[in-house]
């Protein structure tokens, strides 16, 4: 049986951030039963990021048609992966190995808890002087006759050839980005979701111009479907639904995530978990003291976001070196949809301000005719500035093909003391590393 | 007679961030002799950034060329320059409307000094308590045989056709923008410089890199050739250089810029001024007490942007009312060429890092395979951080088309205390206009 000091269940952003801090005075083995360096970078923000380079230029390219440009480049979809590839393929070995080589230990396979100190993992047990749950999330499943036909955004994300007519269900970020590349490189796309408030964290305003440039750039927008049954048909497949039935051939089920909990065991040690994820204290301590659990698998109610993993992970190391001893206090975290444009806030939501008039008030600014964005087409682009009784900004919305650069820096602006979190993977999220 | 209190000459950046702080409480006269908004709206950096609005998304089309797109959107120069016009046309008329709806005076003509609290356009007099000159610049003449055969920026930004050859003269931020448009609209551009050391004030390891894409881009670039004459021949121009001739259908001169100072009467009434521009204190206050300089005309050592005229009207604002009389005291000034890639920098600058190893230490950052920069395929990015003998980042060089956020990020970082100043004109520099 082999003695660590600290063993991470989990190698996405939350459990290597933790790592790299303890390597060098702990003893650390991470284990992990997928691929190296988790959702993120392998199946999620940075490889959809990946696909979305040249999606956004055709999309900026489609604007200037007319005033200055005389055609918007075409998508290859092959090309395009494999460039995606070209990323990807690298980060599972390239993690492992810069893991390694700071001084972890790194076990392939699935870990099971046998007591709140030990853990088994294809049948070799491992003891810890603490055990960190950082297992993240993965695709929901539908129960609905017929799911086993559907993909998810993994399988998406790694499409050798993109298929004519594509559904997505569900009304997150997940859903409204990759309906836009798929849209963009030439699908026809239909995005379904069961209620009429998709992505309901944002302004339902920005939402609703988001939809109708997404329908003008051909998106079929279902709202008020819930889905009922998948089925083949003679040439693919057919989702039915509440409101019709969309023919495909390629069905995504993004309606959402839920946590890797499953074959941890938790229930024989006695470890606080339901399906929204490991319950945690302020100090992301389960309810046994030796078991801590950071990044998406945690259940609360802050998105679940690279940025805000590698911020626990941070934390916990903090705390594991004896370095502080405080509750975790969050900074602002900015949200952002890369969709036909982004979608991107941070601070005081709208819907907040909205529910709470008497704190807040709401300020709508057209910007499409300010130089920046008219300069770049971008005639829709909106800004809405919720401010505090004494006219102080305390949060922002935007949509804009810029909304990412300009709620960088309200993250900058908004924090207040803290150091900033930013929207990832962008220049901004790069500064950590500039110093 | 008419009677003021503070007549601006000049209705540029700095001139204007002038004449609306004061309209609210002063009777304010602004008088132009040229074409409201000054040369940064009407033919400098907002022009400009217009017409390089279609050209960097081709460029970024090209990057990304093989990797997912499967061609680069050639530019329509008619299209892009009607696109430029249908900005720049509205801002004189929509400039003096602007301020004479918030009861500025306008007037169009050249002032000239008739005492120090006088000045005669077009044969009227107008009298002011405060006089102040923010005539800015324009370009330089060159003093060779067949001067008269040259065009200017100005000339270029407003052109009809593309010519199919086109030479700039000049070494500096404004020749290689115009050059780089240019020869990404498709023509046959060559670059002259008449020493080794073109845009002196970047690193030259930076600048050298640009130089080695922009020859890859088509455009030849001819270091160490003195102008000597031009001349027209049978097919066009040809302009003669120590370094040989160069033939071409249109020849931009670009090598500077000088004071408008002229037609002002300086001499008349003793204020003192050279061929660099107007002396100033630290007040921004020439030799007599009632005439002040602001925006480009003033003579120092400091970059001449818009960013720093509007930051000279603000503080003069504040004297003139009463708000303040310390020194005026500069923030950080970014400093950015808008090129093949953006080359930018802020604070301590590599230069003088190099000159001063003592304080300084220089770290080189080849950033172009971390994943921001490989995913838009910006293989040359580069970073350059000054530090000081403690470590900390008192400056940073970057050349990247990511250049303008990750400087503007750094505008945040380095101010301390200070409102920054953002590169003009970008996302950020809208900040100020977002509360």
């Amino acid at each position: 049986m082999a003695d660590y000091q600290t063993i991470i269940i989990g190698a996405g952003p939350a459990g290597n951030a933790l790592a790299y801090r303890l390597a060098s005075t702990q003893k650390v083995l991470v284990v992990e039963n997928d691929l190296f360096g988790g959702t993120c970078p392998n199946q999620g923000c940075d490889a959809k990021k990946m696909l979305y380079s040249g999606i956004e230029v055709r999309q900026q390219a489609q604007r200037l048609q007319g005033h200055g440009l005389a055609s918007a480049p075409k998508i290859n979809w092959p090309d395009l992966m494999a460039f995606k590839r070209s990323y990807t393929e690298q980060v599972p070995t390239a993690t492992e190995a810069e893991l390694r080589n700071v001084g972890v230990t790194t076990v392939h396979g699935t870990a099971k808890f046998v007591a709140a100190d030990l853990l088994e993992v294809d049948q070799h047990q491992y003891h810890g002087d603490h055990i960190v749950i950082a297992t993240g999330q993965r695709p929901h499943q539908l129960q609905i006759p017929g799911a086993e036909l559907l993909k998810t955004s993994r399988d998406f994300l790694d499409l050798d050839q993109l298929p004519a007519r594509i559904v997505f269900i569900g009304g997150g970020y997940i859903s409204f980005e990759l309906a836009n590349i798929a849209a963009t490189a030439g699908a026809q796309v239909t995005l379904i979701h069961h209620n009429q408030r998709p992505l309901k964290q944002f302004p339902q305003m920005l939402v609703a111009s988001l939809i109708q440039q997404m329908t003008a750039a051909g998106i079929q927008v279902q709202l008020g479907a819930e889905p009922q049954a998948v089925k083949k048909t003679a040439t693919g497949l057919q989702l039915q639904t509440s409101a019709g039935d969309f023919d495909a051939d390629l069905i995504i089920n993004a309606t959402g995530r839920q946590p890797n909990i499953d074959a941890l065991g938790l229930d024989q040690v006695g470890i606080n978990a339901d399906v929204h994820g490991i319950n945690v204290n302020d100090h992301l301590q389960t309810n046994l003291p030796e078991v801590y659990a950071i990044g998406d698998v945690v259940k609360r109610t802050l998105p679940k976001l690279t940025p805000v993993a590698s911020f626990e992970g941070d934390y916990l190391a903090d705390q594991l070196l004896g370095l502080r001893d405080d509750a975790i206090d969050y900074p602002l975290i900015p949200t952002i949809v890369f969709g036909t444009e982004k979608l991107a806030q941070i601070g005081v939501s709208v819907n907040e301000a909205q529910k709470d008039t008497r704190h807040f008030q709401v300020t709508e600014m057209d910007v499409g005719s300010w130089y920046t964005y008219n300069r770049i087409q971008d005639k829709n682009a909106k800004v809405l500035l919720v401010k505090d009784m004494v006219g102080q900004v305390v949060g922002v919305s935007v949509l804009s093909a810029l909304a990412d650069e300009l709620i960088n820096h309200f993250a900058d602006r908004l924090a207040q003391g803290h150091a900033p979190l930013y929207l990832y993977p962008t220049t901004a999220s790069d500064l950590a590393y500039l110093n």
